[in-house]
């Protein structure tokens, strides 16, 4: 089985870049599943709106997951627990709307999809990895392999939290900096593990906001609104081939550059 | 003129890679100059000691350069100002010892290194932008070409630094997270850029560190020891080569993984 | 000579604890100089404008201070730098517009208040400590007395500076935290110290935003409107005596509390 | 009833403080049970050792309460079992030693005492606000009164804990900051609140440490020892007034200054 996921989508242009090269790279590389980041897909790259994630499902994608920044559209508590296909961080407190996974049939196989985040970088639940032993406990039964989206800041907390799923997760893919890290890897027990698949939108910016913003706040540090930039896109993902043995066989990254 | 960096050295198994695949990697790229991170250097990953700068010396690392934990060796301080092969944070306080860029003759140009820290992740010093505006109006004659070591956490500050310093600095690789990134590029008025150019030590820690020590953190919180992890080794480097106009022409990012 | 200083004033609530309160104060006190921070006394407690600012000196305040939230509202750049007695923090990057400081005759002396900001806590501009320094060189030869605003959140920066300011400032009044320190004292060079002064607004909030939506973030950590409280008022203050040596002989603190 | 509670006791000073001050405040207030934070109780400041222990017992503490240093000291963990009198935050993970409360007879009624920690500035443990519900659910059947120690560093969560826990806690008193604060009040429920009760220790330092090391770091932040000062005391403490109904009737903050 293969799945790709894309990393964070940010802004229209992010959701301009799945349209665009979504179809054929799943063409391409035929993946089973297809995930992505769109914590970032509204068009103002602040959170989700029902909008951004037509035009994501449209394109193929079939699962979005989310992160810090998935209730920054103010409605987006309203709808988020009506659309299954969507999950945000699963350790946030019980009473925050909407799943944090879902699980699908693959090809035959029973795939389940979680999203976890913090916990030191961006603390907003709490501790995933005291989180994944109990939902592993509680729900392993219920599927056959596990794809962990670890929305988190610090490479020291995405690291061992690949360790310490290993062999429980099939995959661990980190998302959140907005940049895509060089470190994939097939772990002894089997997970497929990358610290960050990187951002899905414009290349020419900082994160995918407009640099100069970025540039004049690092300076005068006054309140600044960061819009997103635009020009050039770019599409980060990442492939996983899994074994009949639930195994990953294959981690791969991808980059669309354009310019 | 061809440029190696090697990221953040750490530990004694740092020194073992460096020491192991340096030599082959300069006789294969022949670098005209050979830079790298030494802030986790010392044996026990914790600063710089005179033996492992020696010993990097010894398998041919011409400069190095330091950062938040440059100082974690109590007898740094006596001696880092005698060794003008080594660079501290030029943005530390004017008390600090030590000196913060240096200026080496290379195949008859001139280029100067300079190691810049912070400002959001690691505040340890005056704000780095600035500090590069100064620098650069006073001593952009003294040099031909430019190498910044830029010692961050966040990718933000990182990326918005490149294009801060695009043109003016030949180079801006970051360092400082110990996983490498995979955005190298050349910048559109001729900077190289790497956002992290990753870590060279025990490949199977995280960052470093035994990881069954960093998994006990994140779960107890209790104060810990953070010895270096053992094992397989890892180099992070990346190569940059300098057209005759000062411009980057390429820049290719090195591993080299054992196991 | 005496000063009145008043803590954070918050809100449409602040402005009124003021308006109701300090006629009386000063009837009472007799000040010869009233200074108030008011960084977030705009009607929504976010920043200032130029309507709270006019009220405040109508109930008697002459000079207002300011700190991280100097420029929450949009249009306070444009108008800050032609009202003279008020300061944002002067550790700013030049770039920002209005003053640090300003110089005031009092009862034929001459008064200069500064703002500082920083640093560990809300690390907006550069080294307050640094900073003071330079100021107190170009500046101490015009004038008489110094009362310095030290807009930060710890309490080990707030005392440190404290410590190093004694001598030179005549008095360190911290800010920031809304809540009234009880360590009022005069420091052995007679510089008259308070690690904070206390907010001036809704009594029965939280720093003086509704109780109920800083409950629930701190629990479910979703994006919240912070809307200021209502109810019962309080106005924190100190009051400082100089001698003619410059020496503070005296510091009380001063709360108004309702209910 | 009534209980006295004293503040950080920091280095050997503190505990010198202590031996000092409370016999003769026990013998004039007459308190039915005095507890203290001990978190730097040892000689060196950081954590605490069965001798300072022990000579805060001799000198009339009842119970120990700890917070973020609880196990700086290396053999602490060895020990803190043992000793049913101090308590470390309860929030902290399962496989941390000690106890989180401990629950005492005091004249015929029984009183829990409960540590917690953060969120926010010390985000140790897990989400105080939660384990609290399910404490006092769990619990509150086994006990009359409920003494808080809430080590935190912001006014905003220990504030909005104080509200949180209003009626249910019988006091909650903040430590951790080392500076006492003057907000002492009996919450609508009838719970006693004090956001930072202070410190015992050190006078002229900076939080107990000595100030020129504190000032020194703030400026060229390298790394540091920190001592404990010496020189003048100064012992902080909350005396709190229940009536039979289980509401404060008065609390009232404490300070011995010498000098
Ligand atoms: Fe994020
Ligand atoms: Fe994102
Ligand atoms: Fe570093
Ligand atoms: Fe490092
Ligand atoms: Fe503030
Ligand atoms: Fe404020
Ligand atoms: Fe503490
Ligand atoms: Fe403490």
């Amino acid at each position: 089985m293969r799945w790709l996921m894309l990393g964070d989508i940010t802004g229209h242009p992010g959701v301009t870049a799945v349209v665009r090269y979504l179809p054929d790279l799943v063409t391409k590389h035929r993946p089973d599943l297809v995930i992505a980041n769109a914590e970032n897909s509204a068009q103002n790259g602040r959170g989700i709106t029902r909008q951004a994630a037509e035009r994501l499902y449209d394109a193929g994608v079939e699962i979005l997951t989310l992160g810090n920044h998935a209730f920054d559209q103010k409605d987006t508590a309203s709808w988020l627990g009506d659309d299954p296909r969507i999950i945000r961080p699963a350790n946030l407190h019980t009473s925050v709307p909407g799943q944090g996974y879902t699980i699908v049939k693959v090809n035959g196989g029973t795939v389940a999809v979680l999203n976890l985040i913090g916990p030191a970088g961006i603390p907003l639940g709490s501790n995933p990895f005291l989180f994944f032993d109990q939902f592993y406990k509680d729900h392993s039964a219920s599927f056959d392999l596990l794809f962990v989206d670890f929305h988190a800041e610090f490479t020291s907390e995405k690291l061992a939290f690949g360790w310490y799923a290993d062999g429980r997760a099939t995959a661990v893919i980190g998302t959140h900096t907005h940049v895509q890290t060089a470190d994939e890897r097939i772990l002894p027990n089997g997970t497929g593990y990358l610290t960050d698949v990187g951002m899905t939108g414009p290349r020419d910016g900082v994160l995918g906001v407009r640099k100069e913003t970025v540039i004049r706040k690092f300076i005068d540090q006054l309140p600044a609104r960061f819009d997103v930039a635009d020009g050039y896109l770019q599409l980060s993902g990442v492939l996983i081939d899994i074994a009949d043995n639930g195994r990953v066989t294959k981690i791969e990254r991808i980059q669309q550059l354009e310019g």
